[in-house]
């Protein structure tokens, strides 16, 4: 166990998500300029989706996100803006433009058995000098064995932090537990968790990564986030601190962030839903969800069985298809 | 560790401080119907202070409390309704009258250091043929050989099970295992724990409560209920089940419920606010919110640092004027 913490605040990404990718400006350097005095070491500014994630596919953002990184970058003394950048999404371009508007922390972000996808930017962040970090996604589809391969892949190519990211909100405390204690045991460098609150176990999984050896977390201000939402990063710093962790952040300046600026600009209720639930039952990633109910609706079966169905599947992004394939599968039985 | 597990449903009771005591029969019927039809064993309707609560002093009431568990108690085939009973808010008088009304359990609850009033009442319970159940608030104020003294005098009374519980959401798993541990030892009859989610451990605090052998357990659906609200009972059905526990509740009609009667209901979202984690960071009971917010205005301080210095000094339930003490004392800081 350490006490030295590093918190990142992915508020301005993840929570872009649950705003449909509507942020403006003015709210993104609000909530900076409220990181910033609260001393937040780092918090990550881009579409839901990472850099070049707005996209009729993804979401159209409402303002640029360069001019959104510009803004938040603008106002930081202390804090540092990072990007999410998703090979294949995200380009080597998006991240040198998102470097010239101000961002010192990428996190490169893969499916959690596709690391050798993120070699070249990894490469490309060291090179501009940028805290360089790896980011394997839906980390409770693979075994403990394959998240410590792909995570040592991540190491080679120069990241300094490796992040177990539990995408669907699906990991229970000793699922983290196993995971974070097999990569502290097998690599040299930082390990990163970062969750999902579908099951109402965001807070506790996060104090299990920790309390593993993670040193690197994530949170959102009102748990503003894709799903269910994520740790709640001022009510982590309450536990953590409570727990005897330092976080090195003053949670006033958090609350009046939280309370001021966070929670007016949500279009709903960060709840835990009846669907959100299942997504995390089912572990599976929150794009699925329209498409399950829409066939759901065609093929007139319970879109919980479809989930349950396509969990057990282990579908991943990109197998859209495989969801009406069980629905009308679903209609036989 | 067992694997038979009582579930308790407190949206009608605990979640009647969050709506403002605005429940009506067709709210609770509905509501009543969809726990039945879940296998939901016991869940708890009246005033949020319980039998007699509707009052200036504690809110009014928008409906007569009998006739909310009449329109509960004639839907439930398999579920029973439960009634909490605070001694000095509710009389035995109250009770007799729920029990008419088809209440089949009492919940009878006091400070967590003065179960000696509580004698007569379940005494009473136990006469009237109840299940019978000692309840002790604001559990993390006192120590642990405190709580199994007074928890061995519910027993001593008559009651079939006792509760430890989290009314300030302010515990975190190891005070709850050391609490239900010691509880577990020192007594015959059954534990119960009831969690709040002011630090967002509501959920891994049940499970620490479960591990360390509670068999009664208390939840919300959408968690709705006083402060940050409670752990949420459909989200709890699907983790428990996850961990290998039985709880014999069927999710579909439960989730239906959740979704389709209690969230179009809410008055606000149940989510985590800045003054619901300070009252869980301090061990507070809510009801001295309102207290503090205004005692701020008039002094010129900040409310959390009333609080936090109100939870210090350990100010209970009938002692508000000390939060005006507090507030003063602050200006001459």
């Amino acid at each position: 166990m350490t006490n030295k913490l590093t918190l990142l605040d992915v508020s301005l990404r993840d929570g872009s998500h649950s705003v449909r990718h509507a942020f403006t400006e003015a709210q993104v350097q609000a909530a900076a300029q409220g990181l910033n005095a609260a001393g937040v070491p780092y918090f990550e500014v881009s579409h839901g989706d990472g850099l070049g994630g707005s996209s009729l596919q993804y979401g159209l953002s409402a303002k640029n996100e360069l001019k959104l990184i510009e803004a938040a970058a603008s106002v930081c003394t202390t804090s540092k803006v990072a990007v999410l950048l998703i090979p294949g999404i995200g380009t080597k371009y998006d991240l040198q433009q998102a470097v010239s508007a101000g961002a010192k922390m990428v996190r490169v972000a893969t499916h959690v058995t596709e690391a050798d996808v993120a070699a070249q930017h990894i490469q490309l962040g060291r090179e501009l000098g940028l805290k360089t970090v790896g980011f394997l996604m839906m980390a409770h589809m693979a075994s403990v064995e394959t998240i410590v391969a792909q995570a040592k892949r991540f190491e080679s190519y120069g990241a300094e932090v490796v992040y177990v990211t539990d995408s669907a909100g699906a990991m229970l405390p000793q699922d983290v537990t196993e995971r974070i204690t097999a990569l502290r045991e097998a690599l040299s460098c930082e390990i990163g968790f970062h969750a999902h609150n579908n099951l109402s176990m965001a807070m506790a999984n996060t104090i299990a990564a920790v309390e593993a050896g993670a040193t690197y977390i994530d949170g959102s201000m009102r748990a503003l986030g894709a799903g269910a939402g994520n740790t709640q990063t001022e009510v982590m710093v309450a536990v953590l601190e409570k727990l005897g962790y330092h976080t090195g952040i003053d949670l006033y300046p958090l609350l009046d962030t939280a309370t001021n600026v966070i929670a007016p600009l949500m279009q709903q209720p960060q709840e835990i839903t009846a669907s959100s639930l299942i997504l995390g039952k089912a572990g599976v990633y929150s794009s699925f969800l329209l498409h399950a109910q829409k066939a759901a609706q065609q093929f007139g079966v319970d879109e919980r069985e479809i989930l349950m169905r396509i969990g057990k599947l282990k579908a991943v992004g990109g197998q859209e298809d495989v969801i009406y394939e069980v629905a009308q599968s679903l209609v036989k039985v």
